[in-house]
């Protein structure tokens, strides 16, 4: 019989492609980890009492051919109209070179949040260059790196507001021109804080009724107005001035800075960042430098290294959430990076010229088509506009509305008898005839003499965007080595494992990743009527339906776009749930000192009371005292927030009790899903007693980090919280968390492709592995390391914890030194000093195979090898290439190498590859130094070759 | 007045993004180069004698954006059906990752021909993997690194059987069973060779009676024939034994080497390379290993570098064309190197295992659609088959081939009164049940008891794939970190700009790659009805109409898949143009000593005996020679080929006298398109009195070069050779140069998009740059390098020749030091010894910048004063950096440095980044060790390692 057919399965995705380690590799871990079967592990490390009665089951799992038919199919239901509708997302030409090059390149798109900043130099790079552009452009002397969207990027300026102003006043006053999802999102943060807001017209603003300010720029119907006269006003009152400013509008109109405002936020969006039906795009913000400390979010600053080389690195770090933790106004953590590097590589492409030229051929088109309008006796306002106009029709709105919707086009509906338009990059002369066409104007576009509605004052008169960096050659070569040349400075899952615990640096499948560079899904303005977008309806419940499945929740929310995001508008469920029971006093929050920062920042922005918990010397709750808390507080008890398994990686057996425990004491379980990777398939919250959890759908669920963000962080909730979701003010609803009614639907195809390849066994098996992945690797650092918070049966969960303390007493070696060997041997650090400061949190997921494993573990045995020789006196502990980590080609080349260690000890430790290594581009980064002599714009040029040479 | 608008285009293509300097910078280098104008220079440098009436024009130029909505436009007009007609050609699954990472990546889509082996090293590995895997599954000792497809590959297995057979017979024997195309090509190259081409039934071939003999497995119709009887006659009448086999059927089937024969080719589309209507894909030859040096193309080989570690590099140079000139035999030159790794990575991604899972399910398929059709009672042939069935239908057969395409599906008609049809990877049961269907048949596809229709004696019985490679994991994790790894080995234009004369590296613009990714232009079957493919009509017609514009011509034709195929396929034309007008007997051709390798090799393969014409001292034709040996010839001149410019970068102004005079003496003019990147929008070949051109389109029309191809040689030809030009057995004609009607048409949107994007002034101002570009390098490294063959007017045209073999006597510098030196630089070496030995050819192309221009002048410089040092005696000749580049990491973590020269010096030349340093992965290649100890297949990994360690 010479046809024996084979069993291997090629197309099977899940054990094939996503899973690392093959069977065979499974076999020779098993034997290493001391259990029988892959079975015996799992039982040993997840709990029968929490384990899940019924398999996940979503039917056969697609292969990728497969899916990616299905996924055209689902595509063509959606419908890619030409939208006008502006409101805050308008049209844009990705450039294809930075489309290819950045968006569809897993160099950018895999990469981690830049923390360790000797492997982050490049997009370290390319978000300063986005600071100083936005910057620039808003006139105010610093920017962040990003935040989640507009609309969440104008609440955070309410919050900061308040903390800088000097005013004692409780209200906030919001411009009525302001985008209503703008409102929405402002009035939803406020609500709980107790800030009163007060909308209204820019002229009828009290400046000492109010703390804060803010005014859309041009307005959400496209007035232009000048805020000057409200920014002093404010001043005098001790309030603080914002406005929310289009940037591509600043591109030709005066900057904020130059009216006087404090802060400024908006969207990035238009500058080559797709529609995505509402996301992910990169928010701004910028403010006065008096203000720095108190902005949210990442800021890059300028630094140099241990050979006092220039290098770049997250400044002012000790603002950030995670210290803050009780006291917290913000739970920023997540920014759009990979975004924003798109935005600013858009303006590295296009150059102030360029920018300024795009700026005006929009202008010119909506002078154009607003004449066209009045020359047929239409009347068109507001008098100065940059690029939005609005036409009475009177009766015949929704007449107009579907006629242009025959020519495939979207208008906005402006009150009862308006209809609004807003052009774009995109917009042809085709697209103005067929506007016309809408109203019944039968008419040419033709290019006329140049017109300019904007006033002369409001004309802006400083220049941006003047460094080196936005005058390179943009010739497509030149800017496409740029862009190579920055990925290869950056260490990313393209090349080495990841290891961070919490943050589940899984495999970003090309598949996966493949729909959402189609137009279908990346076109859709985010409020084109919901018949345009019934593949993405589709995907969205769909993809509830299966989260709901996993997690054992009865309704999910897309809306959060990123893990704090998620918390927060759960939280604010919660919340919405005890006002209508009559409950609204409710205002306590348990959570464990262990807990995740955000958890507490979250419970703060949800207008509760932190009351922590204390851990046990295992790690685990210390139940007696939550019961206690539990009990004082239960006239008040909101909530608690827990995260399942433990952010020390472990299944507490005592997760029910603890859930009891609350709902006897009135509260609801907020079960944090960072940790969701552990569970998938084997337990879910919903039938542990969660109430609501957050999914990270960038951690468990395969949308890649970007490099910081994307992030999407979906709420599952129990049926009796279903109808406290957050709404929208584009469905009608409110209490809106993000700026689109779906967060960043656009990347939600990589979570449903990866469910749909995967299927529910496939899911089930990657929760199994990545238990025997971690445990496998506490296995082999056994006796080398302390591996801490171990489950009774000794097994650790999906991540293991390294203890390195010991170290610093016997050796004077600091966690940071292990994490910068690491380098030194090719490798990302682990997650550092969480949850136990001067530990390393190690998840290596189940994409990784044993080799990488392998190679992983050498290198952390080769170090402790070094430490070792500190120890025992072969080593200096000042001379140990423990401090001198990271090694670069400049610590090789220099002539004098007086090391009390080889070049190739120094280089080429265990682990590290050979002709594949990757060098990173600085040495050790002095995060002090840059906090001493803060820059967070570009240094010029000749800084840089300074620096270089 | 505040809006003075910009003049900047920020959507100029050719401008902005394609043409590298700015107009700033034209400015400065004009100064440099010392003209006062583009238009003075271009007049300086292009005679007006030859120069066009006419300014190019198409009209207005695209932006960007606007293209990829023509493109898509375009594309809905091709529509994609399944595709089940067989004939070499199988629909398949593109892993995404591979698509990804490697199609759509311009680390390895922009890189060179990896003449350089030590930039080369990533994808010489890559292909490396190929030749293992077609040794492998072919069962023959060598195979080479991918011929352009297989019918070009089974006629070079003709005429290298007729080189290596002992027997002396004139024959040759075609299996009537193969692809019809196979034996067009065939048959076109045996007729000018004078080879007499028997097809018959391969029970009734005569050994006696051939030199060799060439049997297709499985054959067009689907049988499955066993040939070793075959294979043992043609030996025992020492005639040579040639198998034409499918990569995937070789998985189950007995493969040729064990069937005896000695040579093997055929197509390796079906792993994983789109169908792409034709191309381009890669076809395989593999060989005996003792016919290795008599094997066509290019073979990769294992050798060692001047640190002893293991090193790839093309092994058996002294086999290429380009030394055999006169006596060439093929002038193979072209591989298909990007599509030959995409289909090695596939075999390493699904493994031995997973391609014979995928190639059993392939085969019960067909069982099962056979059985279906045998069940409902009708006539199936053959009785052995793998994957290709036929159906008797009698008279029925357009009935049913209309009802199959009411099914979305393909069939082909076979004789009269069957239809065939041929399954593949993508085959679902629902394609079943369709095909089912479209013959009347209501049944469901169910997966039934396995059953072979192969014979126990053509079963497969060896292993293959057994190398380590091919048993790595193959999680996509570890997938895409081996190729990232691979790509990094290997310096590519989107590193650094590669000068190389007469190849025309010039940007390959992201907006131009993305169509040729949608399926729309890559899933159509070569033989799918024309009324499929309008949108690929549309292109195939606009884009010639454009190359007639911008040559003069009258027609072209786009079959020839390489511009060496081009020459050939043009060669032909004017042979059948002189039988048609009874001049058969003309069979001269003049050809300069200075041409390109190929001229003399495809003249040979036309028949025809090369006269060489001498050149002058200063690089240009001797007209007095030419004129002679046209006048002594006069009689038998069938053509001349020229090159123009010429291969030493000029401008010869007697091109209009050496045209005229062969035509007064009965030839026919070739003119060489290698260097039309000189004259696209200032000359025409047809108004300078060329009958024949090929133009290279990944030269001068943006198609990138893919590591070593694809490449594309349409050619254009005058009205009276239009009716002569190839035809293919598609259409009902016959001649054809390439297996399929329009060669490689899935690239052709590149350079059709190229046109659209410049526009006719565009082109024209691309063509003034280059000639630009190269004067400037000529200018600055004046003085330090003497540039030979300049024109009249002391200019260069778009390429420069330095002359470094003085330095061989007064230092002891080699070319060979010199391009070793520059890849410190971070530079790919310019052409070397072409066309004048010891010397070095420089194309900057329009699309590099004045500061990228200016690092390679400072190379240049730097590397000029290293031999300065030498001659004036402050260097030993051999311990200078020049003999020890390139240096590597290796170098400098050795523990002793004990160079004459700092490391600073070594590693650090002017040119080289710092931070960006490309470091190459091996020292300088040792050529001759390699092929004293050829191996070309992969190493064990031990040694892999012991090489690294």
């Amino acid at each position: 019989m010479p046809f024996t057919p084979t069993d291997y399965r090629p197309y099977d995705f899940a054990n094939r492609r996503h899973i690392g380690p093959s069977p065979a590799e499974m076999a020779e871990m098993l034997k290493v980890v001391g259990a029988e079967s892959l079975d015996q592990l799992v039982d040993q490390t997840v709990p029968k009492g929490i384990r899940q009665d019924d398999p996940l089951d979503f039917g056969p799992a697609l292969s990728e051919a497969d899916l990616l038919k299905f996924m055209r199919g689902v595509a063509k239901k959606n419908q890619v109209f030409t939208s006008l509708i502006g409101q805050g997302y308008a049209d844009t030409i990705t450039p294809p070179a930075i489309k290819r090059n950045i968006l569809e390149n897993p160099a950018w798109y895999t990469a981690y949040t830049p923390y360790q900043p000797e492997i982050s130099q490049g997009r370290l790079e390319a978000l300063l260059n986005y600071q100083t552009m936005v910057s620039d452009l808003t006139g105010l002397e610093i920017a962040n790196a990003s935040l989640l969207d507009e609309s969440t990027a104008a609440a955070e300026a309410m919050t900061m507001a308040q903390r800088v102003a000097k005013s004692k006043a409780a209200a906030f006053f919001v411009d009525e021109g302001c985008h209503p999802q703008n409102i929405d999102v402002i009035r939803t943060r406020a609500e709980p804080l107790g800030i009163e807001v007060i909308v209204g017209k820019p002229e009828d603003l009290d400046p000492e009724a109010v703390f804060g300010a803010i005014f859309q720029y041009p307005g959400t119907h496209g007035e232009v107005t000048d805020f000057t006269a409200q920014m002093e006003a404010l001043h005098a009152a001790k309030a603080v001035g914002i406005v929310v400013a289009d940037i591509m509008a600043l591109c030709l109109l005066k900057e904020p800075g130059a009216m006087g405002a404090d802060i400024a936020v908006g969207s990035t969006q238009r500058f080559g960042v797709p529609l995505g039906y509402g996301g992910p795009h990169a928010a701004y913000m910028a403010c006065r430098d008096a203000y720095k400390r108190s902005m949210p979010g990442r800021i890059v600053g300028v630094s140099i290294d241990a050979r006092g080389n220039r290098a770049y690195r997250l400044a002012l770090q000790t603002r950030e959430q995670h210290i803050r933790r009780e006291k917290a106004t913000s739970n920023v953590c997540t920014a759009q990076a990979l975004l924003a590097v798109m935005a600013s590589m858009y303006a590295v492409f296009h150059g102030p010229d360029g920018l300024k030229g795009i700026a005006q051929r929009i202008h010119r088109k909506a002078v154009r088509l607003a004449r066209g309008f009045e020359e047929a006796g239409f009347e068109v306002g507001p008098e100065a506009f940059f690029d939005t106009i609005h036409v009475e029709v009177g009766a015949l709105q929704s007449a107009v509305l579907k006629s242009a919707r025959d020519e495939g086009l979207n208008l906005r509906a402006v009150g009862e008898t308006k209809v609004g338009i807003a052009l774009d990059e995109c917009t042809r002369p085709a697209t103005i005839e067929a506007v016309w066409r809408a109203f019944g104007i039968e008419r040419t576009d033709e290019t006329e003499p140049y017109e300019y509605r904007i006033p002369d004052a409001l004309a802006r008169e400083s220049s941006y965007l003047t460094h080196e960096i936005f005058h390179m050659n943009r010739a497509e070569t030149e800017m496409t080595r740029y862009m190579r040349r920055l990925a290869d400075r950056d260490l990313a899952l393209d090349r080495a494992m990841i290891p961070l615990g919490s943050c589940t640096m899984k495999l970003n499948a090309a598949v996966e990743m493949e729909p959402i560079s189609w137009p279908e899904f990346s076109a859709l303005h985010p409020f084109a009527p919901k018949s345009q977008a019934a593949g993405y309806h589709q995907l969205f419940d769909d993809l509830s339906k299966k989260l709901c499945d996993i997690t054992g929740y009865a309704a999910f929310s897309m809306q959060p776009n990123s893990g704090a995001q998620g918390e927060y508008a759960g939280l604010l469920t919660i919340r919405r749930y005890h006002a209508a029971r009559g409950e609204a006093h409710r205002n306590i929050c348990l959570i464990p000192t262990s807990a995740h920062g955000t958890n507490p920042a979250s419970a703060q922005m949800a207008g509760w009371k932190v009351v922590p918990v204390k851990s046990r010397d295992n790690g685990d709750i210390d139940l007696g005292d939550f019961l206690e808390k539990a009990q004082k507080h239960s006239e008040n008890l909101a909530a608690c927030m827990i995260t399942y398994p433990s952010t020390h990686g472990v299944f507490e057996e005592t997760v029910r009790e603890v859930c009891k425990i609350t709902h006897d004491n009135g509260g609801q379980v907020y079960i944090d899903g960072a940790n969701m990777n552990a569970m998938v398939g084997l337990a879910r919250p919903g039938d542990l007693g969660g109430d609501v959890s957050h999914l990270n759908l960038h951690k468990t669920f395969c949308i890649p980090h970007g490099g910081g963000g994307p992030g999407m962080g979906p709420i599952g909730v129990g049926a009796h919280l279903a109808c406290h979701l957050p709404g929208h003010v584009s469905e009608g609803t409110s209490g809106a968390v993000s700026a689109a009614p779906y967060g960043s639907p656009s990347i939600l195809p990589i979570s449903w492709a990866y469910c749909l390849l995967m299927g529910g066994e496939g899911l089930t098996q990657a929760t199994r592995v990545a238990i025997l992945n971690a445990n496998y690797i506490a296995a082999r650092l056994k006796g080398a390391y302390e591996v801490l918070y171990k489950g009774p049966t000794g097994r650790v969960a999906h991540e293991c914890i390294l203890d390195t303390r010991p170290f610093e007493k016997s050796a004077g070696v600091t966690v940071d030194d292990v994490a910068k060997r690491l380098v030194d041997c090719g490798f990302h650090a682990p997650t550092m000093s969480f949850p136990i400061p001067g530990t390393l949190m190690v998840e290596p997921t189940e994409s990784e195979t044993k080799a990488e494993l392998d190679r992983f573990c050498d290198a952390m045995l080769a170090i402790r090898a070094e430490v070792t020789d500190i120890e025992e006196g072969r080593m200096g502990p000042d001379a140990s290439p423990l401090k001198f980590a990271p090694h670069t080609v400049e610590d090789l080349v220099a002539a004098d190498w007086d090391r009390a260690y080889g070049r190739e000890q120094g280089c080429f430790p265990p682990g590290a590859f050979r002709v594949d290594k990757y060098w990173p581009p600085v040495n050790r980064v002095d995060n002090a130094w840059g906090d001493r002599n803060l820059t967070c714009t570009c240094p010029p040029m000749s800084e840089y070759s300074e620096a270089a040479e």
